[in-house]
């Protein structure tokens, strides 16, 4: 793509995206930009909208080796002023050190209240760059430019920052909204087949939420949205309009945007409990598996039936992404242990917890109010099958 | 004070504070409550307004051994559950470990999004407990009880919170806003006399911004203001009443609020300088020679009358605040050394200055594009009379 038109300023024209959704939130509205090939063409894009402005850009080793030279140039190329930040990957820089060096690095590179940081990377890169972007100077804008599927999809939209502590995932951030999102769909391709699968399972989700039609298209284009082509972006584009508009009516989470934690509860405590360790599990297998936990836990509250479990378990099996517990690695403790795990997660109030749960294939609701012993037997009923398996 | 008739409930009644400020910012507005003995009954107003919440009182250990006890003796009346965090008092707590390690006690308490924190203690506590709420499972509320006479009439209103880091002061942070301040004003009786005077200057700071008429009542009621009686109670309502006036106008520091500033610019400045060394000066001492400086740079401007600063130093000469340069002990730079800690502050924009200059006695403004050659050549004439002195 990238229809760049020469001009008579420094650089080329912002290239136009194949899908743009706008995110509708008063003074805090954004663009997410979605195409192919749209990082060659970000300094134009970022020229235009942030004229004047100096940026900072935060990677990782990873993302740096494979996109950083492209969006470089792209930013030289627009005459843009820039240092870089270049972080360890993986889930361990959402820590406090880690925080802290990148607060360094932004204050060191002289950034000013109305220069920008850009995210360049997956959701860990942009959790972080959001969180130092949220509280430098109480507060500078950032851009997010996703390269997983994962963050093109859940992590970029929406806001939530944050890093993990030893009680748990994300209990530290802010609710910061980017002013802009650039998701070039074709940085998906240099991801591992597993980190692509892994982000299917968010895509699948907003299927499963409230919108059975989207979970019966991809059931039937999922091959296009792996391989690339106009199903991707269509794909990426649905899911980030599903999220931009639950995110529109509750930013803060305080009411229907919990239901984007579909699967999370179980996920989040499936995480904790195999301490963040990539090779074990990863988020979205984590949300897959805790997905279907959740559509089974629906099944035997005699809220969804067995054939929607079994059709949505189907799909994902199809993809290649995990179901089961049996398919964890190693130990995952005793049904205390997910539970502890599930008790200190940020949905828990008064110990009363708050569980998605579903009336069948895209029809999930907010269960307040779940008794934890129902969730515990349950949990203890999958530990026995999954030492049967 | 503290009218408290016995309930039929856990506890005794709220009691009734001597003047009461509403801050009103919509879904963010709180109440600001100041009169002589309000920790004794701290617990029941607590009850009242945030009932079945749980708390975490963060404080350091100096105010611990002065007010902790009668705080932990009003909870326990009250019949509220809370957890105890005790920080080394001073400056150097507003530091990425110290945020660190208060984050990990709140989170080790459990408590859950809705349960509160209280900072207890001065602008250290306050900012570090601000900063901490703000961030927490992506914001708790928190309430402030301020025990010095700079953070009743300052640093707890207005929802600035924050830490510092080697490139300066209070450059990591955000804004949250406070649920209630309780400012006990017998608590200042525990101050030492340069404390107190050091708060003062913040005092004296709102009569000089826009207020003449009550510069002027202080210039007359001062000795009761430092000794306590409805004087004191009296002077920090109308601090916190024409700061919320500004605030409720300019939350986030876009515009007016900057006022606030005055003196602060010179004052950061000269912290920086001493390396937040409280030995050598403290913020209050810091913001009263900057706001001499500032009406002394608006006096060259031909801006502010000679007379007008001459009466304002008189005064700060007569509580006992420094209002020279060279009242400052030890080494405090060049010309050089001192605009590269100005032009490090959060206000400068492309290299441009922000300062809060004076047409006299009262009528501050702000001053957009100062010359920073012209301040550059003032502070070098300034130094050569420090060193002349």
């Amino acid at each position: 793509m990238s229809a760049t038109a020469p001009t008579s300023e420094a650089g080329a024209a912002a290239p136009t995206p194949q899908a743009r959704v706008p995110v509708d939130l008063a003074a805090n509205s954004y663009d997410i930009l979605i195409g192919p090939g749209l990082i060659a063409g970000a300094g134009a894009t970022l020229a235009e909208r942030f004229p004047d402005r100096r940026f900072a850009v935060i990677t990782d080793t990873t993302v740096a080796e494979h996109h950083l030279d492209a969006l470089a140039a792209s930013l030289t190329d627009a005459g843009l002023g820039y240092s870089t930040i270049v972080v360890t990957p993986g889930e361990g820089s959402k820590s406090f050190s880690v925080f802290e060096s990148v607060v360094d690095g932004v204050l060191s590179a002289r950034l000013e209240r109305g220069d920008l940081l850009v995210a360049l990377g997956g959701g860990v890169i942009g959790d972080l760059t959001g969180f130092v972007a949220g509280v430098v100077r109480r507060g500078m804008r950032f851009v997010q430019m996703p390269t997983t599927l994962l963050s093109q999809v859940d992590s970029s939209v929406g806001g939530k920052t944050g890093i993990n502590t030893r009680h748990g995932k994300n209990l530290v951030g802010v609710f910061h909204q980017p002013a802009l999102v650039i998701a070039d769909t074709a940085t998906l391709d240099t991801l591992d087949a597993r980190d692509f699968r892994a982000g299917y399972a968010e895509v699948a989700k907003y299927g499963l939420i409230d919108d059975a039609e989207f979970f019966g298209w991809l059931e039937t284009n999922w091959r296009e949205v792996f391989s690339g082509g106009t199903a991707r972006v269509e794909a990426i584009a649905r899911c980030c309009r599903a999220k931009a508009r639950v995110v529109k009516i509750d930013e803060k989470e305080a009411g229907p945007r919990a239901l984007l934690n579909l699967g999370h509860t179980f996920g989040h405590a499936l995480e904790s409990i195999t301490h963040y360790d990539a090779e074990r599990l990863v988020h979205g297998e984590g949300v897959a598996i805790g997905m279907v936990l959740a559509h089974e836990f629906s099944v035997r509250m005699n809220l969804c039936s067995p054939d929607d479990l079994a059709r949505m378990r189907a799909h994902l099996v199809e993809v290649g992404l995990p179901t089961r517990l049996s398919e964890i690695p190693g130990d995952i403790g005793s049904a205390d242990d997910l539970m502890a795990a599930i008790l200190q997660d940020k949905k828990v109030k008064r110990g009363r917890l708050t569980f998605i749960l579903t009336r069948g294939l895209g029809a999930s609701f907010i269960a307040d109010d779940v008794p934890p012993e129902a969730v515990r037997a349950f949990l203890a009923d999958k530990l026995t099958e999954r030492v049967a398996a």
